[in-house]
């Protein structure tokens, strides 16, 4: 196998197909980020054209989508034939842009989403999306199994993407959260680390649930066996934007979610499920 | 014991007053929702004057600050000797103001924080955050566990409200996160129950290390051990903007974190820990 870019992340991708026993080649646009592996058995080929000639199967993982394209136009003839697996983060119209550039090129796509950081790759934790042609990975899974769990999420180019960047935005929500509770019990000079295991315990308690969520969503129904309505959470939510002025902590994190509360309890859904605020983020409804 | 208001969390802590076998006394503004707890053996009173004599503890679960007042302003001389908790939500200002007009009127204040939903309490999955003088929390407590685990978090009448509060925030965020999630997928009009498993495994595994945000935050160094640092994440935010703009999902609850990113990282911290974002938050550093 080949890998194309050898950041934290293209270097552990490299360092787990080795540990699967895989012969790999490997290219990065700086050299001499190449020595540790090249030490344990790996070969650096000394352009991309080497490099892509060395596997059927072309592994990306670059800063994004067009340093992806910078690397990969020059050499797009010679990727006739074999698989490029793109494992740089993007949006999923970069992916889909790739897929059908790969398909007039006369090779195969398969667009990725890594669901891990460099140290994760390769134990079981890690897990990893795919999206393109479903042969393609069926006929490379194996290898790419050295990465963690392989999960093929759809024929259209652009579904790793899209799944990747949902999951993300998730964890970007509770970093929010995170974020915003540790500058109150700062401010209010608590030591973080008294705080951190009530937090621990908190976030396990009401993490999850996004099955009960899923099924809302996918009814379009807000309405049952709801347990703490959106109009009790709109008016304890001032608190929360009361509370971080009083202590000298910005509310801008939060108080996105407070606007979207009070324009949907404004619109007559307060007795509702606070799952009904995604219609408000739906601008294409 | 005595609870004021009957709300649907009101309702829970008398019911569970009642399961521990506790004699209760209850008092709601509007007469009537005290039928079914009547039934199975509370006393209803009617007047707060008559609730409040009725027993050295009285809880309040009302709406607002506000309410509080409202209520307890006209038999503030009846309090006297007593130990009234508050369980409504509010900040830590108005938690301290309660606590130094409880003084002035020669009772003691506990300020409370409910972490449960009326489903929950007297389950072992509730806890309930107290602050104010240590004794009285020492002398009512065994009466205080029929709601759930009693955590006492400080003498500051503030501190119930501000562990509360920051709980509640952290909550929200992950609110947030899950709302965006779901929007991207039902964009892209997949079933959010298809989702829903991948999310879930994905918010256990990267859900916690509070504890590792406590140590950065409570150093304020965010240089050690950096995974993925700022720089690199606030490059992959942008497909997160990016991706929500193209499926026609409004990024607004994203938005916030994208500009603290790009502020910090103009600052000169890229290379650092994303938990360095905290440090734009404390606006009064
Ligand atoms: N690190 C993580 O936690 C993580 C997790 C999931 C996904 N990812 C994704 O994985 C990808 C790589 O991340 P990383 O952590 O490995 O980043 P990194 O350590 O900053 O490495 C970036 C890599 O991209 C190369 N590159 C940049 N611009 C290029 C260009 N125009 N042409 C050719 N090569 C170019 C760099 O080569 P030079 O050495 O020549 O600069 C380097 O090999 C990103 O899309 C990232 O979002 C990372
Ligand atoms: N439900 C939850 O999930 C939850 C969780 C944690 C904390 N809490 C907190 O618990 C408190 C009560 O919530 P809840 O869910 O029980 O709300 P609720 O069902 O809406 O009940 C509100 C209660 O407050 C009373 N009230 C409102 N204004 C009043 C006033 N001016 N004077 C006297 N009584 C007044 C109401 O009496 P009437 O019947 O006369 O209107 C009712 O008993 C809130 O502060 C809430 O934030 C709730």
């Amino acid at each position: 196998m080949t890998v194309l870019g050898l950041g934290a992340m293209g270097s552990a991708l490299a360092g787990a197909l080795l540990a699967a026993g895989r012969p790999v080649t490997v290219w990065n646009r700086t050299p001499g980020r190449a020595d540790a592996l090249v030490a344990a058995g790996v070969t650096e080929a000394g352009s991309v054209a080497e490099a892509v000639g060395a596997s059927p199967l072309v592994v990306a993982c670059l800063w994004d989508h067009r340093s992806v394209h910078e690397t990969l136009d020059p050499v797009a003839d010679a990727l006739a034939g074999r698989t490029v697996v793109n494992l740089t983060n993007g949006t999923p119209g970069q992916g889909r842009e790739l897929g059908a550039w790969a398909h007039e090129h006369g090779f195969a796509l398969l667009d990725g989403g890594i669901m891990a950081v460099p140290p994760m790759i390769g134990t079981p934790a890690a897990f990893v999306l795919y999206s393109g042609p479903e042969e393609a990975f069926d006929v490379h899974r194996a290898a790419l199994d050295a990465f963690g769990e392989s999960r093929f999420v759809g024929t259209d180019h652009g579904m790793a993407a899209l799944y990747d960047i949902a999951l993300l935005s998730a964890m970007y929500g509770s970093i929010m959260g995170e974020l915003h509770a540790f500058a109150m019990v700062r401010s209010a000079g608590v030591p973080a680390v008294e705080f951190a295991p009530l937090l621990q315990r908190w976030t396990t308690a009401v993490g999850g649930f996004h099955e009960r969520t899923a099924e809302l969503v996918d009814a379009r129904d807000y309405t049952r066996d709801v347990v703490s309505n959106l109009g009790m959470q709109a008016a304890a939510y001032h608190n929360l934007i009361d509370a971080a002025h009083e202590q000298g902590v910005s509310p801008e994190l939060l108080a996105p979610l407070h606007a979207l509360m009070l324009r949907r309890t404004a619109e007559g859904h307060g007795h509702e499920d606070t799952v009904g605020l995604i219609e408000l983020l739906l601008t294409r409804r």
